[in-house]
């Protein structure tokens, strides 16, 4: 048991490099700490009219719905892409930090836009938003990627329609927020709008396919 | 094993696009936070009082009190609701991200009607808080429902009775809720004495329990 | 298996009122996130001297190391307390629900604490801290004295000399703060110096183990 | 089953002291929490420039990645040094509370540090922070050593190989730490430069990895 040279062993020292159940419980956390902090960005009116100040707030509670759609899908894709694992290491832990630092930064990235809804920097605010979840979803990707070619990672095998499905749904993904870029670039109130789409999309989804059932 | 087409390698991918570890991890972490960051809204008292500061500031800690027991208890129905799962699909991640939507929105809103009980703008605040904590109750509701309709995602049969016992009690919770919104509208410092009255009961219950045993 | 009257339906039933990896996961991470907390009740300093400034913070750095101690040896009497149980009931995860409630205040109490310290009210916020600690201690006890009594909620049967080790533990502890409560009432200072004694105590012990083996 | 004086029952208790899964849980959550809270460090620029604010910026945001990717490691490590683990015992939960102390410490040091970059108490600053990460991975070198020691607490034999690649790699990352303090008491700057090197190829490490797969 001392020598780790045969294939079991191997597979033993690498999954126990980083295990699996450490490997979702940091992450999930990490999702679930920035998905909750976003309520932190909503200011409680202070002063005498208490629904016109709220309504004055709505684009911070636009940016809570965004960020909470799009952190909990992209916690749903990353348990999928990696519900197929049965261990980590080095790499994938160091791609999975990158996906979580940018997920992490999601609730700075809301606050600063929010903030310039309708001021004169709200291109640049829109920007920065759109390109961190962009680099969120891309990470993602990678850690997609990764995994799907490490076979050793993975338990049995991956089913060749399965990884295409993967592939396409983070294409579409990373297609959709680098148009929003593009559009944050050129007219920022579409960029803002395309959010708000992916939003309804994202949380009117579960209610189309309970109709459904 | 690359032919998803049998009853069995159906249910394997089902449990692969969202493993029940995750679920019950990722919702774990939410409630686990939002009924932690509740103490953050508690302001510290500065000044020469310190008892008379800190008995002005029960608003406060009858927010922290009510939003605790009404978390905790959503938790404890959000544990026996998904407790019959084996494995989540899309719309079940995402009902449940929506019923976290609104848990997490909890201290938001809590901060909201304390700091405008005895004010200008209660009625509008006490009415907030009973919205946001009904909604959240029939969120949890049509989780519930998904999931005993997709009997695919449970573990064995279902006995009628728990399905019956289960749905008595969030008829029960609902109904409750529903109350406490229409007497927000027309006398707020009831709707706030039915909070209470949930919040005693519910962080009582464990002591009557224990003396029955 | 719809007839929940035989003694193994009737455990199942039970163990999924509240399954013992949602409980578990509930209460760690409440423990990690108001331990984690408390760093943000530490003020950076800003102006000009920083290691006068960081000096003058003693209080707000002791609150720290006096309250990382106290949470983190309330976790592990929680895990040690629970490590035992195979599911809990609703009366269980109410119990826990108070324990939490406490454990989750004391941020604020910290803070409250080490903002009096050397000011007219430092009698109060030292007494308010140690009830604060006394409680969550006592909580933590009616939860051990409750899943004892309930021994379908246990794993196997319990040795005689373990509920005893378990009780005197307990005892010891709320022994403990109890005398820090009547201190606080009388000499606030030796209350102070009393929780000072126990972080050294609780943090020096690893290393007095570690020299032993 | 009530006489704990075999081998077998040992260790069972010892298990029981502090299970694997609470103390992996309890730790990945303070990891995440504190990993996560480094976000509420950046202070979202308010008024007219806001490029110019954001670029003002700069030593929050390299203070942001700076301890992302030292926690992230520090919880890398972590996962590796109690892979090999069965269950904990009281020394083991207080060391891993220590080491859990100085990483939940870090966004003060963080922003302690990145608030007096480039001003009169840079030194101090950038000591203390130095200081803090040394302490940390020191804490997590007392715990692996721990654990090496105590076989009881370990899954099966552990290959020597195996301990002497946990320890060399200990001991680079104490070295290099030391250093980094050393050169914040002599010449601040070029301790930034070794944080930033240090952030930069714990960053970079996974493309590297990909790269040659």
């Amino acid at each position: 048991m001392t020598d780790p040279t045969t294939d079991d062993d191997r597979r033993t020292h690498l999954s126990r490099a980083l295990p699996l159940d450490r490997f979702n419980a940091f992450s999930d956390g990490v999702f679930a700490i920035a998905i909750t902090l976003l309520v932190l960005e909503l200011p409680v009116p202070t002063g005498e009219d208490l629904l016109g100040s709220l309504l004055e707030e709505w684009p911070e509670f636009l940016g809570y719905f965004i960020s909470f759609a799009f952190i909990g899908m992209s916690w749903l894709t990353h348990a999928r892409v990696t519900g197929y694992m049965k261990g980590g290491d080095t790499a994938a832990g160091g791609l999975n930090l990158l996906a979580l630092l940018f997920i992490a930064l999601l609730p700075f990235a809301t606050s600063l836009m929010v903030s310039n809804i309708g001021g004169p920097d709200e291109r640049l605010a829109v920007l920065i938003y759109g390109i961190n979840v962009l680099v969120a979803s891309v990470m993602l990707t990678l850690l997609m990627a990764y995994l799907v070619r490490q076979r050793t990672l993975l338990q049995g095998e991956l089913a060749d329609d399965t990884v295409e499905a993967l592939t396409r749904q983070r294409r579409i993904s990373n297609g959709a927020w680098l148009i929003a870029v593009a559009c944050a670039l050129i007219v920022p109130p579409v960029a803002i709008g395309l959010y708000v789409v992916a939003m309804v999309l994202m949380l009117a989804l579960p209610f189309v396919r309970l109709r459904r059932t």
